[in-house]
Order: structure tokens, then sequence, then C-alpha cells
């Protein structure tokens, strides 16, 4: 059986945006566990669940954070599985704090970061990962591919329609 | 055996600052592949060998290009392997045109970026990718950790003899 | 008859601010056609419809796209006809990503880059390139012009009205 | 016989950056006039050449220039020729005030923006602009595009060497 | 009497803006004439309209526009008047195009830069730079500068009341 | 009995932002005085302020103030008390003209500045000064940070029943 | 007789800038007082210099200063005369810092912002001021824009001979 | 006698800038201790130092670090004494990151951020803390107010010499 893939967000307040990622890795199959635990304010609880991650059966553990976004980094710190990190754009500052917070990680501590508010890229990121060594887990990803190939072709069908009109 | 990691740069002039990524996937005993490859001006090679990479042994390609940095995504767009970005710092804007063109990808094709002039956090993550079927890697980033933290204890050994002649 | 343009949109959602571009070269006699072909996602139909399009009667190609903005590059890399970028602004960043994804493209492989969300110019500028060799057209871009001088002048005739009851 | 391009600096420091750019459209047989005229020191010579560029035989207008760039804007004001518009990089900003002064042009008046410091970019692009009403300046296109795919071939295969001296 | 004030708005989409200085420098008794006129649109009459302001009786031009805003830069071109430059926010970038675009002039041609859609310190600063020659306009800005006092303090006052609530 | 706190706004336009900062203090017991004070429009009065703070009781001060935001840098010079900076996002910038204005101070004279619109933690932070010569501030600062983690742990266990639902 | 211009700095490591600006100013006739003073070292003797300036002669205030650069607000905030600021380049963020915090000043206290290091735009914007009631300085800037035209005509031949070596 | 100072850096290469905050607090009289820990590499000894710093004897933490600046937030989780940030420009980004990483702290637990580099200010907001109850220490700060004055003034009065020569 795969890994299991954990969702830490550092306030419920990104869960509208992280919804997306959970549901996506829940429709692929994949186990998840989905915590609010922040770096700053628990610390101690999110340093032991990234300690813990590896032995507790987590592959993957994506990290949902904005403004000075510590969270990827304060996981990655304790544990050796891939972290990826979702910078959350807040009210201030247009996501550049949350990106930079996030990516610029210095040497020897890596958080794979995806896009702003990038919660979907994060789930397929993860599921990449895993996939690696789950053959069902590398045909689902075949298979989505495909997918977008094809609902980009309907929807530059549906296009042409509206192009006419003009 | 463990896959090989593929190591993909848009300009021979990149190599400076990514040699650091071939040379700790070797020393870990990773197999790699290093290539020049643009994707504006070898778009062809660039997207072959991102649709073979993975029958053809990969588990991990890592990007690294400047300025207008699509090489993370246009081989992206050819596989279902984890790309890895490296946004690499050219004479203009800071790195910020690097950055955000290697990391802002739309959904569904995620590119897992590192910092600016990132290489030795690409060759460590995809490390950590590869170790999740890897027991050897594993045990190599275990170490490594322990090695970083002992590398600190010693330069701020090093340091109390210069605090003291202030 | 004049060669065609080709709009090309890296999302259908970018239509609403891409039909200017459409609308206005139809209305100056323009032959078009309007795609959704993403560089991530559907990146074969996009490297072949632009490999292809100077055979298939097209003069010009205009690329839409948001965030790391890659569609007016891969474009660019597959042909040797002028590629006009507009950069769209998205959700976060405020337009940077897309500007600087569009705009800071390496040696060899330019993109003819407008404002953000600059449809109407992208329009204007491709008539400016077809018109080198078309008397019609640019007739057209002098009227236009002309159009727009009239235009300024009778809004700051309107505006007299205002500025008096201050 | 080809129309002209005229390659117009704002300040002769900017030619050392812009020699690329003549020296290019030299080679592929392009008649070139290049002039400093400034959008704020000069402006009656900068619009008086716009004004006529187009019966004096120009068929591209390529303006470069730093912080406050106003110079393809102003030359784009007074012309219907096609404007290319190259940023340069100058003491403060990192380029960011050229680039915003020369890409974010008003809708009516559009200005063909490359790189920062774009220089060759921007030869490119006027080429690829005359060549479609100039059958041999679209095979040099096609030529120069082959010679860019062995020249990072030869590169990759020189990198190989160095490789595997890691 | 004192000098005129001639405000130039690239749109007439400014003049919601710029309205404050019109009508601060009427209730001012300052003779005002408030225009529309494009740096790009409209390039002959704004540098016509410049060049005789000094001989049509003004002493200070306000030059307002977005994006690429080059209209105070055109318009000190052709005037040895102080010209006062508003930059005003547009739909993108969120104003740091038209404030770069207005304020980084190179050496010769100053445009006096006030903040992004700072309207009513355009009328401030030309005030004070009439006020020179104009004992009056002296004294109204000595009254001004009063009443912004007596005004905060009055605002202190009233707050007092909310903190008690608290 | 413990100093007074000093919230000082630059407008009372700032005072919904500032409110939170006022209402932590006086429920953790501190005394506080609130005003509206500018930099620019009432020096004399805000220098007077800082210049007599510390003998009037006050052991810190707080300055909230957007754009060019000068009020905290203002206080600092005419005082030795810390004083900490709350930068406020004004309609442009997105907050940066404030943070930076707030933060980059020169050598001599800090600001201890805060997050964007970081009402609460100018609060916090100033109890924090405070509380090194104040028991009581000290154990309400332990059971606030004790509180913040029960807090997140409730937030963490509802969250598992919106996970349950995907 | 013509008032007199005032050019003060935050540092006198500022000199090397600002040196431009007091030599054209002498150069041209204008009696000049150069100071060294800081808005947060020397609040005092700035407020006072501001305070005392029109009654001491001068007419326009230049105000010099980098990274969180408030000398230019603080002047204004004591005097109803023109203050000019000239944001300097430092050591860190490009200058961005000085220049938001020079330029974006609240309504009621403009600062005629000049370009970043734009020491020499400074002076000139200064003697435009002062020539609305000075005849001689009025040709003096008339000569000046007659003496640009000439430099960059002959630059302009002098390039001729560079670009037929091409 | 008062409580003592930490100064934790991330990284033994930010020694050069941090030099000064020891040194100025050691010539106060303040006793100091100064580590090297890495929020990211050391994350156990970092928080072990922050929890038990206060029980240690320390007021004050200041913390320094570049680039994803993580290690003010991570003390501050560990602690409730007063964190003073100092982001330290690295090689890209030109210090944002560290800036924004340091200062945009979420709700909660405040980091007290000084200027990028400024490490002389850390050292006096420093002892302004714990100046609030040390009247020495109080003294100390008064006089190195009135030494910047004179400074100034001895810098202003060597200044004059250099503008007569103009």
């Amino acid at each position: 059986m795969s890994k299991k893939v954990a969702i830490i967000m550092g306030s419920d307040s990104d869960f509208p945006v992280m919804k997306n990622t959970a549901q996506r890795l829940k429709n692929w199959g994949i186990e998840i566990e989905v915590h609010v635990m922040s770096a700053h304010r628990t610390p101690e609880r999110a340093c032991e669940f990234a300690t813990k991650a590896q032995e507790n059966g987590f592959g993957v553990i994506i990290a949902a954070a904005g403004k000075a976004a510590h969270l990827g980094g304060v996981l990655a710190a304790h544990t050796t599985l891939p972290v990826i990190g979702v910078p959350i754009k807040s009210s201030t500052m247009d996501g550049l704090d949350s990106l930079l917070s996030t990516v610029q990680m210095p040497s020897g501590i890596p958080v794979a970061t995806v896009a702003l508010d990038g919660a979907d890229n994060a789930a397929i990121l993860a599921t990449q990962i895993l996939a690696l060594s789950d053959e069902k887990l590398a045909q689902t990803l075949v298979s989505f591919k495909e997918e977008m190939v094809s609902g980009v072709i309907k929807k530059d069908e549906a296009l042409q329609l509206e192009v006419e009109k003009l």
C-alpha cells in the first residue's frame, strides 16, 4: 500500500484553498491526514509531527501557510521526507511574502514550492512522488494528463462558437 | 537499483551553479545524466527527453534556467515524473523573473521549485524523493542531517573565539 | 490577400480579455483563428500549431497567458513568425509573474510583449506588422490614429463642461 | 529590396548594448540607420524621425532607452510602423523602471517589448517582421534556428567531458 | 496677477482623481485650465500646449497619467516651466508602473513627482511654487497648514470618545 | 505599577486597524493613551509628545502610519524609549511603501517594526518589553501562549469533521 | 535678487551624489547653502532650519536621503516652501525604499520627488521654480535646453563613425 | 544587574555584519552571548535555547538570518521574551526575501524587525528595551543621542570646506 500524505496548514483559514488538495488526493485513493498546526503558535506539535511522520507511514508532507510562511521550513527541518510548500496569499503584499518565505530556503533543507495558492498542484506533485513506487498512481497520472488534453480540446471547440459570433 | 536523476540546464552558463547538484548526487551514489537543452532553442530535444525519461530509467528531472525560465514547465508538460525547478539568477531583475517563471505554474503541471541558485537543495530534494523507496538513500539523508548539526556546532564553537576578542 | 493572425490563449478564461483582440482584427478585415492551447496541458498541439503556422497562411501569432506564462515562448520556439505575447493578470502577484515570464525571453527567441491585459494593442501591433506589405491595412492604421486624435479632442471638450461646474 | 530598420537610442551610453542589434541586422543584409535621439532632450528630432520613417523607407523602428524609458512610446506615437522597445538596465531599480515604462503602453499605441538589454532579440524580431514579405530573410531565420540547435548540441557534448570529471 | 496652472490628464478616466486638484486650485483663487491630452494619442497637441504654455501665462503644468505614464516627461521636454507629475494607479501593477515611468526621468528633464493618485498634493505643490512670488498665496498656505493642525487636533479629541468605550 | 503604552496614529482612519492594539493592552491591564498625531501635519505635537513620553510615564510608543510612514521614525528621533512601528496598508503599493518607510531606518534610530497591519503583534511586543520588569505581565504572556496552543488544537479538531466529509 | 536654495543631506556620504546639484546651481549664479542634517539624528536642527528657511531668504529646499528617507517629509512639515526630494540609493533594496519613503507623502505635505540619485534634476527643477520670477534664470534654462539638443546631435554624429565600422 | 542579550545567527557568514551588534552591546556594558544556530539545520538547539532563555538570564534575543529568514520567528515561537529580527541581505532578491520572512509574522508571535543588515540598530533597540528598568543604560542612550547630534554637526562643519571649493 502506498504511503500517506499529510496536509498541514498554518491556520484553518487556509482550508478553503487547501480543500482541493485533500479532495484530489482522496479521489485518487491516497490516504491523507489534514491538520492545523502553526510553526509559531504550536511549534512543538509541528516539530513532533514532522519528526515522527516517516515512522507514522507518511511519504510526503504538504505545508500551506501565508505571510512569513515558515511552516514548510520548520517541518522540513525535522524530517528527511520531501516537504511540499504551498504559499498562501494573504491580505497584504499580494503573496510575495509567502512565496519568498517558502521557497528561499537555505542550503540543506529544501521545500518543494508550488505556485501561490497552488493547492491542486501540491496534490499532483505529491502523487508524482508517490507514483515512483506505485504503478497504479503512475497510471492515474497518465490518465489525468490525457483528461487535461481532452478538456482543453473541448474548451477550444466550445470557444469556436463564441468566436463565430464576433 | 535506484532510478536516475536528470539535470537539464537551459544554457551551459548555468553549469558553474549546477555543478553542485551533479556532484552531490554522484557522491551519494545516484546515477545522473547532465544535459544542456533549451526550452526555446532546442524544444524538440527537450520534449523528447522528457517524454522518454520515465522509460529511460529516470525518477526525477531537475531543470535549471534563468530569465523567462520555461524549462521546468516545458519538461513537466511532457512527463508525469516529478520535475524540480532551479531558478537561476541572471544579469537583470535579481532573479525575480526566473523565480516567478518557474514556480507560478498553472493547475495541472507542478514544478517543485527550490530557491534561486538553489543547486544543492535540488539534489537533496531529488534524493528525498528517491529515498522513499530506497532505504540506503534514506540513511544517507539521516546522516547528512546529523552532519549539518555537527557542522553548525563546530562553527558555533569557532565563533566563540572571535567573540571573545571583541 | 493578407496573412492570417492566430490568437492562442492558455485558458478559455482569458477570452473575456482577448475578445477585444479578435473583434478588432475582424473589424479591420483580417482573417483570424482563435484557439485555447496550453503550453503545459496540450504542449503537442501548441507545438504543432506553431510549427505549421507559416505554411497554414499565418503571418503573426498572438499568445495570451497568465502566471508562469510560457505560451508565447513555447510557440516562438517552434516558428520563425513574429509572436506577440499578452501577459494576463491573474489572482496573485498583480501580473508581474505573467509579464516577466513573457518578456524576459533568452537570446534567440523573441516574444513581442505588450502591456498586461493589453489585448487591443496586440491587435494593433499585429496589424502594423501585416500592414508593411498591405497598403489597405496601412491606411486603416492611419485612419485609426486620426480617430484616436478626434476621440481625445471630443473628450477634452466634454471635460470642459465638468470643469466649469467646479 | 527589403525595408530599412532604424535603431534609435536615448543615449550613446546605450550603444555597447545595442551594438549587437546593429551588427546582426547588418550581417543579415538588412540596411540600418543608428541614431542617438532622446525623447526628452531632442523631442522634435525624435518626433520628426518617426513621422517620416515610413516615407523614408523604414519598416521597423527599434527604440532602446533606460529609466523612465519613454523613447519607444514617443516614436510609436508618431508612426504606424511597428516599434520594438528594448528596455535598458541602468544603475538603479535593476531595470524594472525601464521595463514597465516601455511595455505598459496604453491602448492604441503598442510598443513590442523584448527583454531587458535584449538587443539581439530586437534584431531577430525586426527580421521576423520584415521576413513576412522577404523570402530570403525568412530563409535566414530558418538557418539561424538550425544553427541554434546545433550550437546547443555542441555545448551539450562539450559538457559531457566536464561531467565525467566530477 | 498670479500665473495659471494647467492640469493635463492622459485620459478622461483620470478626472475623478484629478478633480481634487482642480477644485483646490480654484478654491484658492488660482486660474486653471484642465485638458485631456495624451502623450501617445495626441502627441502634437500635448507638445504644442507645453511649448506655448509659458507665453500663454502658465506658471506650472500638472500632468496626470497611468501605466507607462509618459505625459509628464513629454510635456517637460517641451517647456522650461516646472512640471508636476501625478502617477495614476491603474488596473495592474498597483501603480508601480505609473510611479517609475513618471519619476525616473533622465538628467536634464525633471518631473516633480508626487504620490500615486496624489491629486491634492499636486495642487499644494503648484501653489507653493506660485507663492514664491505671490504673497497672498503664501498666506493661503500658512492658513492651510494651521487648518491641518486644528483638523488633526479635532480628530484626536473625537478619537478619545471611541477609546474610552474600549 | 507598569509603565504606560502610547498608541500614536498618523490618521484617524488607522483606528479600525489599531483598535485591536488598544483593546488587547487594556484587557491585559496596561494603561494606554491613544492619539492621532501626524509626523507631517502636526509635527510639533508629535515631537513634543515623544520628547516628554519618558517623563510622562510611558515605557513604549507604538506608531501606526501608512504610505511614506515617517511617524515611527519621527517619534524615535525624539526619545530613547523603544518605538514599535506598525506599517498600515493604504490604497496603492500594497503596503510596500509603509513597510519600507517604517523598517529601513538609518543607524542610530531603530523602529521595531511588526507586520503590515500587525496591530495585535504590536500590543504583544509592547507587553513583552514591559514584562521584563513586570512579573504579572510575564505570566499573562505565558498564559496567552498556552491559549494559542489550545486554540489551534481546537481548530484542528473542528477541521477533522470537515475533512471527513470530503 | 533671486532666492537661495538649500541643499540638505541626511548624511555626508550623500555628498558625492549631491555635489552635482550644488555645482550646477552655483554655476547658474544661484546662491546655495549645503548642510548635513538628519531627520533622525538631528531632528531639532532640521526642523528649525525648515521653519526659518523662508525668512532666511530661501525659495526652495532640496532634501537628499536614503533608506527610510524621511528628510524631505520632515522639512516639508515645517515650511510652506516647495521641497524637492532626492531619494538616494543605498546598499539594499536598490533604492526602492528611498523612493517610496520620499514620494508617497500623505495629503497636505507634498515632496517634489525626482529620480533616484537625480541630483542634477533637483538643481534644474529648483531653477525652474525660481525662474518663474527671475527672467535671467528663465534664459539660462532655455540656453541649457538648446545645449542639450546640440549635445545629443554631436553624440549622434560621433556615433555614425562607430556604426560605419560594424 | 541587567539582563543578558543573546545574538543568534543563522550562519557564521552573518558574523561580519552582526559583529557591530556584539561590539556595541559589549561597549555599553551589556553581557552577551553569541551563537550560530540555524532554524533549519539545528532546530532543536535553537528551540531549546529560546525555551530556556528567560530562566538563563536573557532579556532580549536578537536573531539574524538571510533568505527565508525563519530564525527570528522560530525563536519567538519558543519564548515570551522580545525577539529582535535582523534580516540579512544575501546574494539574490536584494534582501526582500529576508525582510518579508522576518517581519510578516502572523498574529500572536511578533518579531521586532529592524532594517536590512541593521546590526547597529538591533543593539540600540535591545538597549532601549533593557534601559526601561536600568537607569544607567537609559543614561547611556541619552549620551549616545547627544553624540549623534554633535557627530552630525561636525560633519556639517567639515562639509562647508568642500562646498566652498565648488
